[in-house]
Formats: structure tokens, C-alpha cells, sequence
């Protein structure tokens, strides 16, 4: 599939200085981008080199004007390039309808064009919106209900109560809803705590593969709007997650924390259980946050220290044995 | 569903101090509970709070005696409350039978009312016990034996030959069974070694969703009586997790390790091959446990050391580009 | 099923110092190896226990000469075991053919003797080779490539345009090509980046259960030959990992890192983005790498340091706090 750069300048909103006619085949990277591709140059490093792009077109910001090479100038060129791999690479939907291997349950309301994939399993009283597409392999409880143009990829498991908004999408082998991690300690044993509440999943968040996101043992464990997580990330019950907050891989988010909006945390980190982070908190890799973090605050570390700090903190800790020796020749001279 | 608390005080063995007859609607966490709403507090914290409550009635320990609220004082305020859970939302069991979609391999024995959901599969020779629910996605390879009142929740791998007791719990997406890591370096590369052995679950666990259980070389992976895992906890090859032991998220026990009973391991912790770790042992978030622990130890750290001793590092850690300036002054101090 | 230790020694290429007819029922640990069975003693440590081994025959080095127990002497005595293990405990290949309840697409080419177990979606232009084995539940996505001689083990998603090469073994409940974690940062949203690329397994690697591997955003996610991970790793957009690399169990690699040849990754290690690692490097276990990784190089720590300074490093950390009270003590003694 082949598009003019006058084309694709009018899906990205862009102004093209250069060639209009110029026919490109593909995206592709910046470094490896010949002369029938389109790649994008975000940030410095990559306007720096535009002089030796060998591209057949250069998304880049409205700042720059000139570039031996052709260029369409946006607001903002990564975003444009999201665009424009939707163009070259459109989304196949499956067929739509329900496969004959998939069972469905009692009560089952759903919207137009669905696809259920082979082996879907829809218990009783399952709602599910427009456009909705469950890969094969995905398991749907009881009284889940989904809204529109949401998709599942294979083998998820959506356990019983949980609300899932539009434009979700759920990759493989997630779990939503599996029971907290609750017991009541009695006479050296653990007696289960029954989880009733559910998991709240609102629209336009992305759930990574592997999740897992417990329900609330009373209550909602919350994904607010626009929420995305890697693989392999861990949500406990009664958690709450802002707005536009993205948790990078394999984090893990201990029982009844709220994290603000648009906050960022990286791969590997995790939180104690009942902390409040604020909005827009970055934390850093692998860091462990046991306190609150307000709002605004770049925190990395395990425990967690203003970010800064950790940055000179983390030079040090190879010193210390160097430290450490400088201290035993100041106790010898003193002897002296 | 409504009870009064003298239906309730009966299930849980307790004390009124108040109104009897006062029916209850379901319920609450502290904070929220309303007047129709039933909630507990087990510690100091929440029992300063009585004052203000307003619930409907509050399970509390034997030592209140008064409170301008509704009380059920019992012996374990967080264990009634999971009973009163309990009542309130009765675990729903699926319609017993067998899914004309499952397939059963030859020579299945298999007790009184299971219920074995939409698409799963059973290999030869595996034996279940009464009221086992199997949910829908299972998969249960060749010589698998699963005890009586068993819950297998949706698109869990049980590979061959694993034996699970009674009243155990396994979430959605776990692995048991899976190969262990282990490979014989041969000029170079890697040689397989096949693992013969098996996984062993015992009486009244609950593995979490997500988990990664591996099968002996030789001999038992066992997971002991009571032991509670959380979500994305990895076990490998041969090792022995103690009775009611507990593991939180994300933790990775390594090859062959020993575990005590009644452990508490918290989230994300590593522990290295081939370590014992003792009964009663409890290890911080994030420990790296690199040498053997022996009993009733607390431990935190990467690698471990005793939990006081962390408590002073970790709070020294921030400090020690201060540190590394006093050490600075103290040398230039002395050279004057 | 008994084996001579004749019969063992011509499959191992090994010599007997001992009885050739000496009839071994079974494999067994060094520990607990008794005389009807074989065990192997690869280190100084074992074959310093000898001596008082009870077991039916040993496999050793070649250096070794003599024992009061019978010896298969063997250039690899590890490789050697597990060859040991595959000869009593042959893999069970399952019955070839395509269970009924099997879906496959359109344009599916297969080679012969292949297995396809109970409710595994092919979709369309899927080919696989000779005596590959999908397990129960297996979602095999469109246009994906398999080779001979291949297990993929039960819930295993393989997502669309994957290739996989010969005797590869994916483990239980692994997703293979999902979506990168890239969105484009949009007035305080976050938009999707379409990933058009692939995963690429290439001949002879094993995936461990739980695995996430994303495909590339352009171009693809490289897991060369021979390559073996442990449960729950996790790959993320157009990493590369180089032949007969490990990776121990819940490590994580970020977006376009490259890790080398023969290097070797230990449990719960972070690898952070656009990295690149050498050839024969050692990452020790709870790494947190932020920075090139030179060929040969053996590193530990977070942020990770040379790992002779880290062991200095890290029996130093314990002893901040007398560190502290030694710079106390010298401040006050100037002041004297």
C-alpha cells in the first residue's frame, strides 16, 4: 500500500516542504529509512542527522524548515508518526460474529459487528458494546460488562463483576479480577478473606500481557481513563490509578494504594501497600516507594529519595569502599 | 440479603454490645461503613476511631466494652469480619456437570459434583475429587490426582503428573508443572535436562493468578499445607515451601530452596538457589537473600541482613553524599 | 524400565571403572542416590563424597580413577546425567493428529506427525513443520511460521507474523508477539504506536512459562539461537538477544536493547532501554543496568557496577552505620 506524501501530510495535519508527489512504501526507523520510506526525527539527536538521512520523508516539528531531505513539519512529529504506522498498517479486525465454538451464556446483550473468537467462554449476564472483538481463548465471567470497540487478546481471563469501559484493550494471558491477596491471620493459620468487590476498568486504558489486576475485597480496585501498563505488571485489590498514569513492566502495586494522574512509573518498581502517590509523581526503575509521594515529586531508590539525590547517592554507592578506607586513615592519623 | 446482628453474632461466635435486633444490609470497609452497613476494627487505630463511626455495627477484640455504636466483640475481629464476608457473599458455585465442550482422556475417576467448564481439558488417568470446580480454558495433563473441594479458576495450565490436596485454590493463568531451568553446559551451548520430577500442592493452599510453579529435576517441587502465594510468584525446581507459609507478589524462589513454616515473604524478594530458609522467618519487599536464614529471623535488604540493622541503612542511604563531604572536610581539616 | 551400565556408558560415551552388568532401575540426586540407581558428580565437592556414596554407579570426569562405587568416567558429567534422565524418561510425544475440536484457517501447511491438541486456534496461513506439538489451548494467530521438531505447551498465545525456527519449546501460558509498550505523548495523552513488527525465535531456544515477548514497533524482536529464558521474563519492542544466552527467571528488558553471545542474566535483573550488552557478559542477580555492558564483562549491583566491587560494595552496605558513628567520632574528636 503506497501513499503520496501530499497524502499523508493531509492524515497528520502536516505542511510538506519538498516533493508533494513523492510516493512512499513504508515506515520505518530513522537510522534505517531508504529512499521509499518515511521515518521522524522527534528531538535533537535525530534533527542533527537529517543532513545524512537517506529517507524518502522526514517527519519533523514545525520548527524546523529546511533539511536536504523532503520533510512534513507538525506539532508533534512522534504522534504523526502514530498516524501514519495506522496507515500503513491498519488494524485487521477478525470476522466479525460469533464463532460455533464459543458457548455464550443466559441474558447476553450485545452491540452490532462483534467478533467471539473460537473457544470464547460468555457466562450469564454479560454485556458487551459495539465492535467488540474477544480473540480465541478468552474466558468472560458472570455480570462482566464491556463497552464499545474494546478488544481481548487470546486466553485473558475477565473475572465476574468487572466493567470494562471503550476502547480498552486487553493483551494476551492477562488476569482481571482475580481474588486479593487477603487472609486473617488466626491461631497460625490464614483464613480467606472472600473478595466481593470488583475491578473498574475505564475507557481508553491499555492493559498489558501477563497483568494481573485483583478485584476489591469491598469496593472497586479502579483504572481510571487512559491508563496503559506493560507486561507483566501487578495490581492488588482496592487499588486506584489516575488518569493518563502508565506503569511501565513487571511493576507491582501493593492492596488499597491511589495513584494520582498522569504519572509515570517505570519498570520493575514497587509500591507498599495503602501509600498515596500523587499526580504526576515520576518514579524510577526498580524503585521501592514505602511513604507518600506529593504531587509533582521525582522519587527513585528503594527506599524511594527525591531523584536528584538518588542520582548522587548512586555514584557514591560504588565509593563507599573507597569511603570506607578513607575513614580507617583518618582514625590512624589521628593516632599518630 | 439482610441479617440482624444476632444472626451474625451467632456465625461468628460472638458478644453483642448493643441493639440485637438491628438488621444489617452488607458489609463495608471502616471508613465507609453506614448505618445499615457492618465493618470491623482490629487495632488500636480503628478502635480510637469507634467515636465517629458511623456503622451499623463494628466487630471488635473482647477488650471493648463500650462504644456509642452497635459492637460484636469477638477473639479476632479481621477473621469474623471474612466470615461475615462470607455470608454476605457466598461464593457461587458453577452448575455441576460436565461442559459438553470439555474433553476427558481415559481411565478419569472423579468424585460427586464437579463441575468441569466450556472447553476444558483432561488427559488419561487423572483422578479429581468431590465438588472440584474446574473453570473454563483449564488445562489438566496426563496423571494429574486433584483432591476434594478444589477450585481451578480459568485458563490454568496443570501439567503431568502434579498432585493437588484439598480445598486448594489455584488462579487464573498460573503454570504448575512446567519445566524446571535447567541446562548442562556442553562446549558452548546448552544441553536440556529433562525434569522427571513433579509438583506436589498439599491440603488448603491458594496459589495466585499468574503463577510459575515449576516440576522437579528429580523428586517433589512441594508446596506445603497453608501456603498462601500471591500474584506472578515464581517457584522453581525442587523447592519446599513450608506450611502456612505466605509469599506476595512477584517474589522468585530459586532452584531447590527450603522453606520453613510460617514464613512471610514479601513482595518482589528473591531468594538464591539452594538456600534454607528457617520457620517464622519474615524477609522486607525487594530482599535479595543470598545465604541461609535460620528461624524466627526478620530480614530485609539486597543482599539480606537483620531488619533493624536495614531499618538504620536504609535511613543512612539518603546520607551518604553528606557523608562523603564530612569525610572530605575531616581530610582538609587535617591538612591545615 | 532398567538399564546395564554397560547399556548407559555406550549412550553417555563413557568408560566403566566398576560392573558393566550392574542393572540401574533409575536416576537419582547425588545425595540421595542408593544402589540400584545413578547419579553424577560434576564438582569437587561431590566427588570428594564418594567415598561414602551409596549409589549403584556415578557418573564423573575423566580424571577420576577410582572409588568404592561404581564409575561411568565421561568428558561432561552434567550433559552426561541428562542424557541419563532422556533415556529413562523419554519424552511422551501425545498422539499424533488434529483433535476435532481443533479450529484451523485457511491455507495451512504443515509437515507430517504433527499434534494438535484439544481447542487450539490456527488461524489463516499458519505453517508448521514436522512433529511439532501444540498442547491444549495453544492460539496460534495468522500468518505465523513454525518449524520442525517444535512443543508449545497449553494457553500459549502466538500472535500474528511470528516466526519461530526448529525444536523450539515454549512453556505454558507465554505470549509471544504482543504489542510493544510505545505511545506517543499528545497534549497530556497518550497515543498508541501501531507495532507493525514481528518476534523472531530462531533454532533451539526454550521459553519458560509466563513469558512476555513483544514484537517490534518496525523491524523485529530477535531471540537468537539457542537462547533459553526462565519463567516470567520479560521482552519488550526490538530487543535482540544473542545465541546461547540465559536469562533467569522475572528479569526484564526494555525497548531495543541488545544483548550479546553466551551472556548470561541472573533472576529478577532490569535491563533499561536501548542498551547494548556484549558477547559472554554476566549480569548477577536483582541488576539494575543503565549502562553499556562491555563483552566480557561481569557486573552486579543497581545501577550495576563491576562485580568485584560489588561484592566489596555490598558487605560494606550493612556497616553505614558504624561508617556514620566513625566520621561522628572523628568530627568530635577535631573539635578537641
Amino acid at each position: 500500500m503506497d501513499f503520496t506524501l501530499a497524502e499523508i501530510a493531509d492524515i497528520v495535519c502536516g505542511e510538506i516542504i519538498g516533493d508533494r508527489n513523492k510516493v512512499i512504501h513504508r515506515p520505518a526507523s530513522f537510522e534505517s529509512a531508504g529512499q521509499d520510506e518515511i521515518t521522524f526525527a522527534g528531538s535533537g539527536k535525530y534533527l542533527k542527522g537529517l543532513g545524512s538521512s537517506k529517507a524518502g520523508a522526514v517527519i519533523v516539528p514545525g520548527s524546523t524548515k529546511e533539511a536536504p531531505v523532503n520533510l512534513i513539519a507538525v506539532e508533534n512529529p512522534q504522534a504523526a508518526f502514530a498516524k501514519v504506522l495506522g496507515l500503513f498498517y491498519p488494524r485487521k479486525a477478525p470476522v466479525t460474529g460469533i464463532s460455533p465454538t464459543a458457548i455464550i451464556g443466559r441474558h447476553f446483550r450485545c452491540g452490532d459487528r462483534i467478533s467471539v473468537g473460537h473457544g470464547v467462554f460468555i457466562a450469564d449476564n454479560v454485556t458487551i458494546g459495539d465492535r467488540v472483538i474477544l480473540r480465541p481463548g478468552v474466558v468472560i465471567e458472570q455480570d462482566v460488562t464491556i463497552g464499545d470497540d474494546v478488544e481481548i487478546y487470546p486466553n485473558v481471563s475477565i473475572l465476574e463483576k468487572s466493567i470494562i469501559g471503550n476502547r480498552v484493550i486487553v493483551h494476551a494471558g492477562t488476569v482481571i479480577g482475580s481474588d486479593g491477596f487477603g487472609f486473617a491471620p488466626d491461631k497460625g493459620k490464614y483464613v480467606k478473606i472472600p473478595h466481593a468487590g470488583i475491578v473498574r476498568i475505564d475507557d481508553d486504558c491499555e492493559i498489558g500481557a501477563g497483568n494481573t489486576i485483583d478485584r476489591g475485597t469491598l469496593g472497586e480496585t479502579w483504572i481510571k481513563r487512559g491508563v496503559k501498563t506493560d507486561n507483566l505488571v501487578h495490581i492488588a485489590h482496592n487499588v486506584t490509578i489516575g488518569e493518563d498514569t502508565v506503569l511501565a513492566a513487571q511493576g507491582g502495586i501493593a492492596g488499597s494504594v491511589t495513584i494520582g494522574d498522569h504519572a509515570v512509573l517505570a519498570g520493575q518498581v514497587g509500591v507498599a501497600g495503602h501509600l498515596t502517590i500523587g499526580n504526576n509523581v515520576i518514579i524510577g526503575p526498580q524503585s521501592g516507594v514505602v511513604k507518600p509521594v506529593s504531587d509533582g515529586l521525582v522519587v527513585s531508590g528503594s527506599p524511594e529519595m527525591p531523584h536528584k539525590l538518588w542520582l548522587r547517592v548512586q555514584r557514591l554507592i560504588p565509593k563507599i569502599p573507597e569511603l570506607a578506607k578513607r575513614i580507617s586513615r583518618l582514625e590512624k592519623a589521628e593516632k599518630k
